[in-house]
């Protein structure tokens, strides 16, 4: 008697996905169509090590990651290292080692799987995959100035209209000038950054409590918050702390920004923080416009110093960083995701085991003229069997060839949509094939 | 006085690489050749995480892998996780949780990062790419001949030919053969084939030592084994404990391999073992033939138990698996790669800050036509420099447009390589681009 074996599950670790080849399709198809906009501008694809130094992320990094939502362990060698969470520690490492060799503009893009230790949930998952996008050695807003046509580029070349998101901005100096003219303690800024931050995502009770909590010694605070907030680029100016050169600065881009034709999608927005503690000039998010996903689909901005971890070198950067699970929520909140079927790939089912080689020289013919065909290997298996499963295969085309077939000369090309059938003789098929399928006659 | 900061080191972690725009170009284009033509068979891309739980390679890998050369640690949450060290696994995985419902033949492909803790040295690194291509659901020989019709292809569609290269076949039970033939203990079946498996490289004198030390009551295994290994397929019936039914088999796996064109590529070899216990049936390996990089490239073969860790269904599969870094020293060992430049992008300077939209237009007309362009922002940059950039980037072609040709609406394009250069009118630039690139008269 056979002893019982004890069986795996055959569910993957937690917060992550398994891409059968139906989502596989989707995430090909998204980012091939990012990769062909990104390339159109002359960004170059580079990618880093799945694993970094721990030192890395500690040394940029706010704690929250580091602390609890980061993968790192001890590796063999007893190295402390990590898996890395984001891409941008692994960028800076890599443009400060060839700063000097490297041309610039620096324009650059990559595809990494980022992993974070947190709760599985609605669109957060421990591994997803991220486009970073960045462009060093611009100092002028220039570089903003094509970032953010960039971002927008990717989401019209899926099919969004202007109608579907909406670009918000800020800059984060207009931040710093405001703390200044609030005379708000230097050291208190970041935790009052992070409160505005998630203003929205608390209720406004707990808002005013922190800021309270926080900044006790300016009762006035709220106040002074809710007119900076809610002011615009004609009011800015009435805010305290920012100057004049700072507005003006901001108005000649907002002009350029018009006149590349954005200026309906694009809208200042003082309540823009973003999280990172990085970011020294522009910042922005894009929104979701559908009630049914408000919610920042991603954003990016101005840093100046990310290098400086690694080199006394300095070398401005503007960049942003775009999540898969979120833009696939935005196509298909927004239906647009194509269908992604195999409608472009021939079945050759072998009817006889004795008749193998002369299929498979068809197939290679096939093949070699640059089309796809794929054969079934069961000879015995019922013909109507193979029918049905080509069709559950999404194949609209199979080529009916048995020994009889071969002797005659002739080949039968069976539409299984349209559940009609022509012949063709064998020593033309590659071209009629051509033929057909460039004319979309089948 | 500034805190001098302690600085970070630009080097990655330890036999991991920085994959630079030049090297991802080269990752891309090996990646692009392959997925063409496993496509092109009809096989379908999937992915899984990055992280599997332990138990997972616990339950199917060697030892030595999951003792010492896998990336494994406990996460925040108590489970015994490891990097995956290999594909099949989760493959294994991914099948068995939906075997129903998959129409098969089922042919699936993947290019995953695999980790593994190992000393770093030639072509040995801790974390590497391999092409994977399964094929499951097929039990004759036929499923074999296309995997193995499929790896000589990818070598072929890089430009290879039948001199570059060696396929040798052998199939597992042949060894099973020879050893129930000499009578060999059936415990130390799997130690005799490891060290079979390394003959070649280790001396002879520590072959001897290591084969006399595993079965001492066989004083004559040696000679035994010379007679095995050397023995073709004509002269395989004279090997104790092959039966003829099984040489049948080969024999006609070898008219086939014949009649589709590869006879002359694809020998029998019974020296071929795999290290892999997994195989059941044909293996094989496929070698460079060049004597500067005499190795095998990459290998595989059928195994037709690898669900049953998940699942009391059955299904037969014939798979291989490719690395980059194998791949990559194949090519550049026989001179195949080609030269990834970055000719098709053109790079418009801007020439004076305040044409920066106009240029922007301008950009954004010439990729919607399909084409490629890279700005450079930096109008204070002097032009000689901004030419030399261009040359340095890897561009043919550069647009020259001031405010002067903005206003005569006359913009010239300079061919960097062959110093020359032509005007065309603003208005006709994307048909004339459009027209001299098709033409390559430019």
């Amino acid at each position: 008697m056979k002893e019982k074996k004890e069986q795996l599950t055959t569910a993957g670790y937690k917060g992550t996905r398994d891409f059968y080849p139906e989502h596989m399709r989707i995430r090909n198809y998204m980012f091939n169509v990012m990769r062909a906009v990104v390339e159109s501008y002359g960004y170059e694809e580079y990618d880093g090590p799945m694993i970094e130094s721990l030192d890395l992320y500690r040394a940029k990094t706010g704690d929250e990651i580091v602390g609890k939502q980061i993968y790192d362990f001890i590796d063999k060698g007893g190295r402390e290292v990590a898996i890395r969470p984001e891409m941008t520690p692994t960028l800076a490492r890599m443009v400060a080692g060839k700063l000097r060799e490297l041309p610039r503009p620096i324009r650059w893009f990559s595809f990494p799987n980022l992993w974070r230790y947190e709760q599985p949930g609605h669109g957060r998952l421990r591994e997803h995959w991220q486009l970073n996008v960045d462009i060093f050695g611009v100092d002028s807003n220039s570089a903003e100035l094509e970032i953010l046509k960039l971002a927008c580029d990717i989401l019209i070349a899926f099919g969004a209209n202007k109608s579907m998101f909406q670009v918000k901005i800020s800059h984060r100096k207009i931040l710093d000038g405001f703390f200044q003219g609030m005379n708000l303690d230097p050291s208190k800024a970041q935790e009052v950054s992070k409160i505005l931050d998630k203003k929205n995502k608390i209720t406004h009770d707990e808002y005013l409590a922190e800021i309270k909590k926080t900044i006790p010694n300016l009762p006035d605070a709220d106040k002074s918050i809710d007119a900076f907030l809610s002011s615009s680029l004609v009011t800015l100016d009435q805010i305290p702390g920012i100057s004049s050169e700072l507005i003006d600065e901001i108005k000649d881009f907002f002009a350029k920004i018009d006149k590349i034709g954005l200026g309906d999608i694009v809208q200042f927005d003082p309540s823009i923080i973003r999280g990172f503690d990085y970011y020294t000039g522009y910042i922005f998010e894009i929104y979701d416009s559908s009630p049914k996903n408000k919610r920042s689909l991603y954003g990016g901005g101005r840093y100046d110093n990310l290098i400086g971890l690694f080199t006394n070198d300095a070398v401005s950067g503007t960049g942003f960083g775009l999540g898969d699970v979120t833009l696939q929520n935005f196509l298909e909140t927004h239906d647009l995701l194509p269908s992604l079927g195999r409608e472009d790939i021939i079945c050759i089912p072998i009817l006889s085991e004795e008749i193998t080689a002369e299929i498979f020289l068809m197939a290679d013919e096939i093949r070699k003229s640059g089309m796809k065909c794929e054969m079934f290997l069961n000879p015995d298996q019922k013909f109507g069997k193979q029918i049905s499963l080509a069709e559950k295969k999404g194949f609209k085309h199979i080529l009916i060839c048995g020994p009889d077939e071969l002797t005659k000369g002739i080949i039968s090309l069976k539409n299984l949509e349209l559940r009609t059938q022509i012949e063709i003789p064998r020593s033309e098929l590659v071209p009629r094939l051509l033929q057909e399928f460039n004319g979309k006659k089948i």
